[in-house]
């Protein structure tokens, strides 16, 4: 396997509304509109780079596993980075084969492809995320 | 002012040799040669992605400022996101104005071009590093 593009870095914060004002107002780049992602318990916007995007991330309800991030980092923070793959199905069995824990079954993610997540004590202490990548990508 | 491109993730690591491994021998990316940043108290190793880098940083002599994240993150993680800007004098005075702390004067960062550092407590939570892109980056 081989991880392809960046597809974004995702970012934690306690107000997903003053997160986009960061990047919108101060920083100049061109934010999305935030939608929730209930499944996974998540509010999320996204930030357009001209080569990736910044994914931030708020928690949505009680259960949100973004939860206890907040509690450790309560100003927000880099939560996990997420390279595209060919085929997440591929790469699940070759990260199995080396080792690599894989945390659950691939699900869908915001980008509407198949998502999963590697334990960070396997990745250099980064949660590390694998998305198949959008067909037409062109990368 | 307007950000460009995501330069690179900083990833501080203990061991650059182990992280580089991981990213080479488990995820399948080129990986180039480690190389000291004395000035910076930093060793450095940057992992080519398509459309990005991950720079992994790890601490060099006994007052790199990378010593305070690993205590606090011991396994390594996320440090920092590095955005470029066309001109670094301007987009320091550009922060000044909307209230953004510029930490230091800017200095030449690990590609040659001057790099200034926004502190996390103005950016959501996150350390922002501003880097003069390289002449001819195309972007």
């Amino acid at each position: 396997m081989t991880i392809g593009r960046l597809n974004h870095v995702g970012i934690a914060t306690p107000s997903i509304e003053a997160s986009l004002a960061v990047y919108r107002d101060v920083l100049g780049a061109t934010v999305g509109e935030p939608f929730d992602l209930a499944a996974q318990g998540v509010r999320v916007c996204f930030v357009d780079l001209p080569n990736t995007q910044i994914e931030l991330i708020e928690p949505l309800g009680e259960a949100s596993p973004i939860h206890g991030f907040l509690a450790k980092n309560p100003a927000g923070g880099q939560h996990h980075v997420c390279f595209e793959v060919d085929d997440i199905a591929a790469a699940v069995a070759d990260m199995a084969a080396k080792g690599a824990r894989v945390l659950g079954a691939p699900r869908i993610g915001a980008h509407g492809t198949l998502v999963v997540f590697l334990h960070p004590r396997d990745m250099g202490g980064v949660l590390v995320e694998l998305m198949e990548a959008p067909i037409g990508a062109g990368h």
